[in-house]
């Protein structure tokens, strides 16, 4: 897959260049790109014709049009289903509005649905899903499939991989492939996979919904942790002795820029954000200096995150990055005053360019991120999983 | 270099295991094996007869007394250079003292001497040095061997790389590979180089001197982030509006943890670390009480590096580290009572296996790490040079 990666990076490479940067002979590289234009990775394009003498090389291209991946975002009342291209461009898509409270086979049902509703919008003879991603709100062990704990949809150890399959047996989409992993860290893997640029590595994918995580990317690899709890940058503590947080510390970044710290713990309502969203369009006067100052404790946040991983970016997603300028100025300002102290440049800040899809399509990066990857790096080295196609 | 890393995580190998875990032939294998015997890299041990029959393959091994490597590290007022074996046991050593707030060229000119110094001891007709190895206090740019910023030296965009080169011309230690970066970076790739185990990843090395800084090895990379700042921990925000850091900022983890905020910010001590020692000592009650203090504070720090990292294992160093009990209680006390707050087993944390060595040694660590591995994956994949030896 090193060729497909290669033609990922630099479209229009012809075999004698993929040969070059491989290593590999051109012999080599015609049979394997063969077999890979056969399964529908590559495709070639013809050579416009230019008057210039001799024959050019063909430029060779991923295929955007037979094999698709398929992206699903789990977040606490629906689920998105998107399918792209192998490029990352959005195909088709579904929604699934499943309400708060359900239990997660509800939940895994009417996502297996939405992924059906989405398949059968495709053409089955001509395109093929290589694989299914899930991003999912909360610390995922990739290899087994299980959603050990997320907190804002009340799951503890639930298989979600197994049930999903089990869903989806003697469906279009049986047997194909699967990935799970959190969703801050599959939208990471969306900028990073679609959007390619050494000069975003590493690159911090900043999800702020009910809960505050990040996704981290560096050097082309996500950083999952010892036991897949890195990014929890949700639970570093800006205040020591601060106000409470949901997961029973004090002091959490959470706790001081989550929905529930800008609508104040004396009550708990359902949907604090779209409470939050209500209480603003009507201008409330409370809520507004309350989104401000959690966008100042965002600010102290991403200093933080710079201070850790001296990123060369940070996207800033979910629905509390919706909550906008009101939110998202106080942080910048902080972020500016805290760099120019030190006499440092800010980090670069973006917004996702995937909008409101970024765990969906990220999703489906993670798809295509496993199937092109070799096997992590570990201590007995890369080079046999490597030099294959 | 694979084949000698396979030998790195797996002593004793044959020929026929290191071609079948490399995915090469065994006639290439051989002929590699060849080339790297007659550079020092590796060698063959006999095979102890068991009675058993047939020929048993001839295990391999890493040459421990040929190649060497030197590693050093600069400290405000001192360098400390060792001589190591490609496994990292300590051959030779020798220190300078240069005293506090003497020239980058003085400074450099005694780190020199004393890398000659452990030259003279080694063996010239039988072992060859391989690479020259240096942690600094400070940001360092690898590519150009330049110190960008060093507050407790004073340093800012001081050339270290080709000043130390041009001190070693026309000496035995001329042209010989040098590596430098930063002092808890080169620690981090110590434990990692020197020491593996995949439980430790990602493992991060907490430097506490006047600075307070961490190196990150994730996935057998190090993490030095977009301009070489990532890990710069010790200028995470821990208290909002907290006490003045020496880097502009207020109730940066330095300001809390640091020997200032020990002593006290009334008065500046030329040898803080020094002082604190001298009323350790004494018993100082507020001094004692002031430890404690800044332990808990560590302790918070530790959190947030738990969350934002989970590593496998923190290695805590540095001469902060030395003042024991009174100050690192009080940091585990903190971190477990966190960890058990959201009902999570809390990291583990360790002191360096090589003591006050840990960035002489680590600095040799970097160049087994530069010379072993192929470069960090780029957009182009890695393919190509992976396949080398």
């Amino acid at each position: 897959m090193s060729l497909v990666r290669q033609l990922f990076a630099h479209p229009g490479m012809s075999r004698a260049d993929l040969a070059a940067a491989a290593g590999l002979t051109k012999s080599t590289v015609s049979t394997i790109v063969r077999e890979l234009i056969e399964e529908g990775w590559m495709c070639e394009r013809e050579v416009v014709a230019t008057g210039d003498l001799g024959r050019r090389p063909t430029p060779m291209f991923i295929d955007q049009e037979r094999l698709l991946l398929i992206g699903a975002e789990v977040d606490i009342e629906s689920a998105r289903v998107v399918a792209t291209s192998l490029t990352g461009d959005v195909l088709a898509s579904a929604t699934a509005n499943f309400g708060a409270g359900k239990s997660a086979k509800a939940c895994v049902g009417a996502l297996a649905n939405a992924m059906l509703t989405v398949r059968a919008q495709l053409n089955s003879n001509k395109q093929r899903v290589v694989g299914i991603g899930v991003g999912l709100p909360g610390g995922v062990d990739e290899d087994t499939g299980f959603l050990h704990f997320a907190p804002n949809l009340g799951w503890r150890d639930v298989p979600v991989g197994s049930m999903l399959r089990e869903k989806l047996a003697g469906t279009a989409l049986a047997g194909v492939p699967m990935f799970l992993q959190n969703e801050a860290d599959v939208a990471a893997l969306g900028e990073v996979e679609f959007n390619p640029s050494i000069a975003s590595d590493p690159l911090l994918y900043l999800s702020m919904n009910q809960g505050v995580g990040a996704g981290v990317i560096f050097s082309d690899r996500l950083l999952t942790g010892r036991r897949g709890f890195a990014g929890e940058v949700g639970h570093m503590v800006l205040h020591i002795n601060g106000p409470m947080c949901s997961c029973g510390r004090r002091g959490c970044a959470e706790a001081l820029i989550g929905p529930r710290a800008i609508l104040g713990t004396e009550e708990e309502h359902p949907h604090p954000l779209r409470e939050i969203r209500r209480l603003m369009q009507e201008r409330h006067p409370e809520t507004l200096r309350a989104i401000k100052k959690a966008g100042g404790y965002l600010g102290v946040l991403l200093q933080n995150l710079a201070s850790a991983y001296d990123p060369g970016s940070i996207v800033i997603g979910g629905q509390m990055a919706e909550l906008g300028d009101v939110f998202l100025q106080p942080a910048l300002r902080t972020l500016t005053a805290y760099a120019a102290a030190a006499n440092l440049p800010p980090p670069n800040v973006r917004s996702s360019r995937f909008g409101r899809d970024a765990v969906a399509v990220g999703a489906a990066a993670l798809v295509r991120y496993r199937l092109t990857r070799p096997l992590m790096a570990t201590l007995d080295g890369e080079a046999s999983v490597e030099m294959a196609a």
